[in-house]
């Protein structure tokens, strides 16, 4: 095991408490290290990488759109996303290997996502990240075009504790056709994404990390439900009490949703089963 | 038939108003009797608890969290609860018992739901109650957190004639992690429910309690639903006359939407399709 | 065929506006005939019953509660609906022939609806009235109970263009269970109906009513439809161009939504395929 | 290949940017030419119609109710169109041709649509339209009667980048039952519609058109995805950032969601396991 596996390893399985902690800064900082030659993804991360695609889109978080990537177990300096293909569609064979800038590295002619660069430019600048979700999920979009700002209502939103960004492409990189389809603007979103779990992107969608492929997924099926609750509680036009900052800090502390595995079970049974 | 079990029947069968009147007061008042050695639950009863599981997963009252329990049918100081599982997943090899300290008896090692304190602390305080069920009800959670309160709009949620009264868990024990997980805890939500049918949870969901699982479940499924219609009447924009406190006390007299029954036998039905 | 069955079948065929125009009066009026002897229902119209509860199931009219009836074809002084049961779960062996006093002639000691008193009270009411359906459609519950009436948005509910009256049985009735369990309450809400396709029932439901159950189905579902409509158009907070009457009365001239045949085929093959 | 089948195919790729330029203007314009006698339907072409039938019946964009179109592949003065049908239920065996005078071809009998004169009018003012959609989109409906224009929220809305007009037919045509039931209409329909991709039918709903089938069926779609984001986003209350109109042109330059072919891989292939 190399030291960049072994603090990896300690990173995946840190509480979010421990993820702002361990995030030292500037994007680009990290520098890859070559990939080893021998290095395969394990199967049963591809097969659980399939399972978040599809989860995914049968919660509702991806419609046609959307993509999930998962940091390669074995070469940091890699992640592993889908070719082109609505996630709902996704198998072990669609999955391809990219390395931090990117570059697929066994393509072979298939056709990528045009925001691929998302995914690489988070994974280079949050070592503590191992998986990363882009998704147009319904219920964040309207936050993301509202002076409102996205705040945690229930504790099973505890990880937005402190505020989710808004990525305004206009005022990083100008008039653009609004996808992240190049390293510098998804260096710009990684910028504005900083150390925090999640960030709405103005009049596009949502970026959602975690350090599992649970974790990220099951932030995105709890932020949209988030947005949900605190959209309906604004309706009710009473005042609103918001989670407390040091209870959400505590939520964290105490694991954050158990770590998503006892829903992560559910979701994987209801998508084999479909 | 002890005498505990004499009047365990007489209160599982009563009407909301014989619950109002039979609640004598303080959590923890009721002395537990010891287990007796050869009280094996009803097969039939577990059967009961595991649809009440998958029903109120298939509703939309629970997500991959949330939990349904009953007691024991046998004995008044029991009660049966599943292991810590998706309640979706839950068959009846899963189903544990415990007494009403939430200790469990025949756990045999597996991993035990958190908030697992919440039922027996309810079942201590309230013999009225043989079912308690804990969710994070979706139309709930925005009324948990809001100055208005919820209120009956439909015949449907007649039982909540007396108010929803709302646990706010940073009053009765300061900053936590938001889980009812320890016995002090449950004591004080217990404590908030009283003697009503329900208690919002701020930032968190809800307790809904019944004198059987389809008086349970049922209410759980009509409070959603009355959070819905009455999120909807508010959004009109024009006045609303809520149900009467005396319309709802005769609704709860002439037996609560039936016990449930008629929508129970369909609930079961497709589950058991699935 | 008798007069009675000439006449019947005559107002069957009519639009809304003939509806309207044959419509004479004080409820009551109609004198019941002796049912003849021999008058079995025809199978056929007893599927298209059945078809007529699963159909209301699935399309969310219905959940546990809930009831439809069809006049029988062959007595117009008879009516068929299930006996009490959930409605997805009505089979042919379940259907019950009723006199207009919501007297079950086959019920062979099953239960029956407590609301069956509805049903006959507004058969005797109007003749030109040929299937009635009871439910607590979800958007138009927020309706029932809002200062803010229910208008027409939209072509396809141009059959409400003489507006929803609302039933308040409070003060029809004084304070009851809320429900109309007894012939005095339906005449009442009967008399309420009064000429109109549908009638709200103040924190209830609503009742709705046609020349055939495609028309009685079809009604009810697109006046939750309108309802959730006007709902969202109200929530934009610009000003509203309801249905002009002088529109309204063409569309209903025209046929009414082509007598939702085209709907009642898909309908019908939604829950056959189910 | 004709001359007009050549610019057909140009006009059928072409970008919405390119659409709005090849726009001549007034309707009627275009000179239908004589239909070649042997021009048969591509199997192909009425398999993907088929295919968009169910399709918008499966998003929730069609009812009962609701059509789609396809200008035919080798004779651009006829297009396919189902006979009168509810969508989910359309087989290659109901699509009937017509010419742009809304004539049915070879409908040996069958009953037509009373609104297929939309179509052609459509067909006949835009040569660069291929596919066209009528559909009583729920979330659409609140808008085609509300002062609050609709208005691109996210980036795959981009095409309504210059609006979407409203066709009040009271206004074009006085009192009507509401229907585009004649060739008037239509084309007064096609008026409103001018050089855009959309036109709400005030009361009624929406007609989308497109330069193929997927473009058709995908605007349908998102359109209707961004009324609810947008009257989601005005829910909240704050204020709102559209999508800038630079910003929305050149999404459409880009490709306009990949003219959404991702998606459409995925609906299709829901539609087939259904």
């Amino acid at each position: 095991m190399t030291n960049g596996q072994r603090r990896e390893r300690r990173l995946t399985t840190g509480s979010a408490l421990l993820l702002a902690a361990t995030f030292i800064g500037a994007p680009g900082r990290a520098a890859p290290q070559p990939a080893p030659q021998d290095a395969r993804a394990d199967p049963a991360l591809i097969e659980e990488l399939v399972a978040a695609n599809r989860i995914l889109g049968q919660q509702g978080i991806f419609d046609g759109f959307g993509h999930v990537s998962v940091r390669h177990g074995r070469d940091p300096n890699r992640f592993l996303l889908s070719r082109s293909l609505a996630p709902e569609l996704v198998t072990a064979d669609d999955i391809v290997e990219f390395d931090l800038e990117s570059r697929a590295l066994n393509a072979a002619g298939r056709t990528l996502y045009l925001e691929r660069f998302i995914h690489g430019a988070i994974y280079r600048a949050r070592p503590d990240v191992s998986a990363v979700v882009h998704s147009h999920s319904p219920a964040l979009v309207p936050f993301s075009v509202s002076s409102v700002p996205l705040r945690p209502v229930s504790h099973t939103a505890g990880f937005i504790v402190d505020g989710v960004p808004v990525f305004d492409i206009r005022k990083a990189s100008g008039i653009t056709d609004m996808l992240v389809s190049d390293a510098d603007r998804a260096r710009r979103l990684a910028g504005t994404l900083g150390p925090q779990p999640a960030a709405l992107m103005r009049g596009h969608g949502v970026v959602v990390v975690g350090a599992s492929l649970p974790i990220a997924v099951g932030r995105s099926i709890y932020l949209e439900m988030n947005a949900r609750h605190q959209s309906q509680a604004i309706a009710l036009g009473g005042t609103i009490t918001y989670l407390d900052p040091q209870e959400a800090r505590r939520v964290m502390a105490a694991g954050e949703n158990g770590g998503y595995q006892r829903a992560w079970e559910l979701w994987k049974r209801n998508v084999a089963a479909k």
